[in-house]
């Protein structure tokens, strides 16, 4: 598995880091929650040990939101409340993995997840990529498990057609493997609504649904969750008080208030208005700055875009040098399983406003010429 | 490794938690901290993804705080802010043990500890204690490691003599074996002032020293340490990436805050002082009501009381009425790696005040018959 990286160190804009901008955050009422939690009873049980599995509170605003948002037919005793999607990934293949088990993934994919497979002794097993998202039939026949980002693949932004949905359930009952469905950044499209998780269509059971609040809150409040079948949910709460006996309750139940009176929806919803409009100024500075060089559609909804650079440039050189004027980057090869490069870049727009994306793209365009 | 149980579910009194009482926490101290953060420019930064090894605020503020009350020569480099102490034993059994390995424990111990270790694959071995704590001559040949908490050994209290300290620490150096040092509740020494751990000793390089802030802040905060040299810490930072990415950076910057501006620090003297009395008070009415059934010397340190039980007591029915009553308490059977009973019970005094503890005394009492 390629190395981790820290996306935000080093460069004056990074386009690696496919996350909200924290200055939209509502930090304010995030605070003024806080302190209620702590001023209350349950704010004095929320400084002891409590439940591994997140509070109750979190757990029934985490379910309530998948069944209406998400046709997820989740109660909160289907939810693991985690620190992020990170230690849920963690948790669930320490669950299913045993060493040399086959775990397939996008052959360009998020290697954090593939770092906690691989770190449980899984053999990772990568599956081609097209317009449509993966391609079902190319599974490798000896996984036990298929990690996939269907909503908006990371990196390439592919939705799933509903036709390769269907054969990778099907395919998934009759073969006997898990799917572990990360939605990452559900709530960020932009053409139409949402498409339902294949949770939301898992008669089978097979699904193992992750989803996280670092895109619509923040990454650095570590909140993410499983939603999964109980017996399941029980076996990973158990791995986690090992790991790390609970979570910060008082920070869930501030949170929890924030899901409940409304305040987490409508910072939702202004994010999402506010990150279409720079999506828009994104592919325009690329249009009028890079036209010649990058090739894309918009994406129709994550916060990042992905791109093909035309033949004849030297990606590594550009990205370099744009790295060494203040852009930071990511292409191909640092998504891909197999490491060797491809022509495309991933540009993420979420985190800077419409000036910034605009200076960042014009550094870009220097760094090129 | 036996089963891992909830201390605070079920009773109306548990005296089988060793924490902290949550109504001493200086709550509108820390929501105002956190507030203040969250506002702040760091605080925006506080919300992404950033240092997995902690903010370095807290680590200088951890390191400092170890130099100055704890004799070790520690700088932040030398510190990995871990969710409690549970998340800085899991880091380090996968960072050392190989499946297989012997990890040496104390025979009666701290079992979330062993759960880590088993978890990474070792074998335990027991190691006999006394009232000077555990017998060095009788640490398994074969350990690559040994796990000990010398300070007030769990749970029996005692305080691990200084010459034990040196043949400890010379063993190791010969043995080339790591001494895991887990100083859990350093701070609540009561009769003079605390030992300098292990760690502050470790001319070899031996010892890993393993701190929280649960006992003196609050085990809901998930806030703990490691202390080692900086190699370690590099590595241990990495694996933690893998579990759960970084910590919460705004609360770990509101608890450095609480830590530099000394409201930390008088909340701990507070909190000794009261605890000394609550140890008093639970000797006290333990004399009273059950000195007959009981035999026990007031600890030196630490926030339980370890006891034996008179010949004749059937300890398992007495547990069973005290809990249907209302109070619980843990027996030796509860810690040992055996899973053999002997007549001790171990009965924490920090969570309740002395009428509290007084009318659960009564209530052991009576259960008593």
């Amino acid at each position: 598995v390629p190395e981790l990286r820290t996306p935000l160190v080093g460069a004056r804009f990074s386009l690696s880091a496919g996350v909200p901008d924290p200055r939209l955050f509502p930090r304010a009422a995030l605070a003024r929650a806080y302190r209620r939690v702590l001023q209350s009873r349950r704010g004095v049980r929320s400084l002891e040990y409590a439940e591994a599995g997140g509070t109750p509170a979190l757990r029934d605003a985490i379910a309530t939101m998948l069944r209406s948002t998400r046709s997820i037919p989740a109660t909160g005793d289907n939810i693991l409340v985690t620190r992020g999607s990170q230690m849920a990934l963690e948790l669930i293949a320490r669950a299913l993995v045993s060493p040399g088990a086959v775990v397939a993934v996008e052959h360009l994919g998020y290697q954090p997840a593939w770092r906690a497979f691989a770190a449980a002794g899984a053999t990772l097993g990568g599956i081609p990529l097209d317009a449509q998202g993966l391609v079902v039939e190319a599974i490798p026949a000896a996984a036990g498990c298929v990690y996939t980002t269907p909503h908006h693949q990371y990196p390439t932004t592919a939705l799933l057609s509903p036709g390769r949905r269907l054969a990778l359930l099907e395919r998934a009952r009759r073969q006997r493997f898990a799917i572990v469905e990360d939605d990452y950044d559900h709530e960020f499209h932009f053409d139409g609504r949402p498409v339902p998780p294949l949770a939301s269509n898992d008669r089978a059971g097979n699904v193992i649904y992750v989803g996280t609040l670092s895109k619509t809150l923040a990454p650095g409040l570590r909140l993410g969750f499983v939603a999964a079948p109980a017996p399941l949910v029980a076996t990973l709460t158990t791995l986690r008080e090992v790991i790390d006996r609970q979570g910060d309750h008082a920070l869930e139940l501030a949170v929890a208030e924030l899901i409940a009176d409304g305040e987490a929806q409508r910072h939702t919803n202004k994010a999402r208005r506010i990150y279409a409009s720079r999506r828009e100024a994104l592919a325009s500075a690329l249009q009028r700055e890079l036209g010649h060089a990058l090739a894309f559609e918009l994406p129709a909804g994550g916060i990042t875009l992905w791109a093909r650079v035309a033949d004849g440039i030297d990606l590594e050189r550009w990205q370099a040098r744009a790295f060494a004027d203040g852009v930071a980057f990511s292409a191909a090869r640092d998504f891909a399983l197999d490491r060797r490069a491809r022509p495309f870049v991933r540009l993420a727009f979420a985190r800077y406003n419409e000036v910034e994306l605009a200076t960042a793209v014009r550094i870009m365009a220097r760094a090129l010429g």
